[in-house]
């Protein structure tokens, strides 16, 4: 099994994207990450999306993709996880490539959510059609209940949702790609649109168009291509019930548990040797809940966490989503997991500006679909 | 990277399962493999399927599927590249065992097709939705265009065409998972309904329900499993234009070529040394210009071929589509690609039965996405 790197990235501005199509940005993405690897050609692509069917009446992404890169014949194969198809699109990257079937390989995902379909119905196959969906809930419904559930049983509170969002607009004010580079305050959370009780507008992640794109390689050739690649220590992915109701503790995210603690064998590694970490807030109350599973924080811990500034750039021990994560720099959904790998592999080669985490050496990605029925983490480490 | 091998297979009946869902179908071809294969777990999972989103309102089919298999936490990816799904499927599972990632991994392919959506509109969205599908083009009208160029250049014959579906239709009357299991004459062919001309409602593979699932493990492992295990000797993906009418050649399919050329080269033989093949039928013109880019039959000899039985299980030099292929076998488009390698791993372990072609040793696979932007080949051989 070979070890594999990262040697380069790129990706498109997040926001709504109104004057481009799927394509433009997704190559965009793509052309990029070739540059910035500065590699000549590529021999295999995955493409991860949720639901190019749904969103823009576009199935077979992976070889739309690939012809428009002016690709072909390289192989292209699109993954879907809801919204850890970036996620699992990096994975599958990474198994072709540490087998030894192929070299030099893009790992990519895009989601163009604005043109105009029912977006929350969209995502809403993400959940169990049959016992969910059918039954009129929707994805703020149901992290509302997690929400709600947790600030029951450890008496979090609606302020402490709050500053997730606030930290993490704060750090995306500094993130040139990020679709809100605002500042935002408690009061505003607190007075933002009820959009699910107790979530309010400015605890969900936005509607975003976006692509992002890495190039992985065996780790013995990178040095042929970067003086700083990035060694993907780890590759964990685990699977929980669809369904939310299914679950043994709704304040519980097993899928995250259960791939952290295989993540952490793989590197070898504990929680405290990780130096930052992108984590899944599709809405406040996510990352709150998968900072406690990825054992950043005792469970019941992580929301005064966030209030305490322990995930905070400027003092945390763990800082969190210094991209601004989905909240603030944008959640095109099948792009999320590839950016959040960007935003590591920035900081661990020292190109963050001013979201830099000092002596940053080891960084994780934490991808989640649905109410947490999958998840994939990768580690990555400076070399 | 370690050799791989297929030790078990499972399959549900092909065709218009009413009292089935979505989930029960996967479930029950996922148990009859792991049944099959008598293996006491798995450590990874792949669904190949092309669009649950329009078909039946549920994306995020990796997770919903391990779950109703009752495997959680077991990872869960859905991969997707239209009727190809099936395929790619095969190939990630192949490539993470053989990145010596996991040992025991399953992979499935599912399409519930027949509850109640536009199927052509749904499958439409595998050619390009810009330039192709916003003018009206449909997969009938696609092939149909197909048909004519070839019929045209090669003074190939409408009977030629009806010779691939009563050959296919002869092969399926014997196979028991076949959606229509009844023997046809090329009057009948000629005389169905027209449907996008020259190709005739008996020229098109049907609308199918349906699943299928292999399980893969490293060669080195198989015999503890089964007496029969059956080597991936190669497995090759190409991609090419997504729109037909960027082709240089309506009567080529490039991609098909070039998998074929990467496929022998990786497994070092020759169409020659291939004794049987399942190849993607979804219309009779594809089977014909498929054999051809496989190096079976010289170019513009396939349809010929046909008429002449060299294709036939009885009397033919390359068997093809000894299952029925898609359109006797059924053609629910996520499971194609894993349905035909079932037919070659039964046939290569001589549980065929009537279908049986004698002294099988190597088998191939070709399954292929849209009007062929996407193209899977595996070869497997007995041991």
């Amino acid at each position: 099994m070979k070890d594999v790197a990262v040697i380069g990235i790129g990706m498109t501005k997040f926001g709504e994207l109104w004057n481009k199509s799927i394509k433009d940005i997704f190559v965009e993405a793509a052309l990029k990450a070739i540059d910035n690897a500065g590699v000549g050609h590529i021999d295999s692509m995955y493409v991860g999306a949720m639901s190019g069917g749904l969103f823009v009446g576009q199935e077979h992404i992976g070889a739309v993709m690939a012809d428009y890169l002016g690709m072909n014949p390289v192989p292209a194969t699109r993954v879907e996880s809801a919204c850890a198809s970036g996620g699992t699109a990096f994975r599958q990257a990474y198994f072709e490539v540490a087998s030894g079937s192929s070299e030099i390989v893009l790992a990519g995902g895009v989601e163009k959510m604005n043109d105009g379909v029912d977006v929350t119905a969209a995502l809403a196959t993400a959940a169990d059609q049959e016992y969910e969906v059918y039954n009129g809930i929707t994805f703020p419904g149901l992290y509302a209940m997690i929400a709600n559930a947790y600030m029951h049983q450890y008496n979090a509170t609606r302020e402490q949702l709050a500053a997730v969002a606030v930290k993490n607009h704060h750090n995306g004010f500094n993130n040139p790609n990020a679709q809100f580079r605002s500042e935002i305050t408690i009061e505003q959370v607190l007075n933002s649109t009820l959009v699910a009780d107790p979530l309010r507008l400015l605890d969900c992640s936005p509607v975003t168009d976006g692509g992002a794109a890495v190039i992985l390689c065996p780790l013995e050739l990178a040095k042929q291509f970067t003086d700083s690649p990035v060694k993907v220590i780890s590759t964990a992915q685990a699977s929980d019930t669809i369904s939310l109701y299914e679950r043994e503790s709704l304040t519980s995210l097993k899928a995250v548990s259960d791939a952290a603690v295989k993540a952490y064998k793989q590197a070898n590694l504990k929680p405290e040797d990780i130096d930052l970490a992108e984590v899944h807030d599709c809405f406040t109350i996510a990352e709150i809940v998968a900072s406690e599973e990825l054992g950043f924080f005792d469970k019941g811990c992580g929301a005064s966490a966030v209030e305490e500034g322990k995930t905070s750039i400027e003092e945390g021990t763990i800082p969190i989503n210094t991209s601004g994560g989905l909240k603030s720099k944008g959640h095109p959904v099948g792009a999320t997991g590839i950016a959040q790998v960007i935003e590591i592999y920035e900081q661990l080669t020292g190109q963050a500006g001013k979201r830099q985490v000092k002596d940053a050496r080891i960084g994780l990605t934490q991808n989640m679909g649905g109410s947490g029925a999958s998840c994939v983490i990768n580690i990555l480490e400076a070399l």
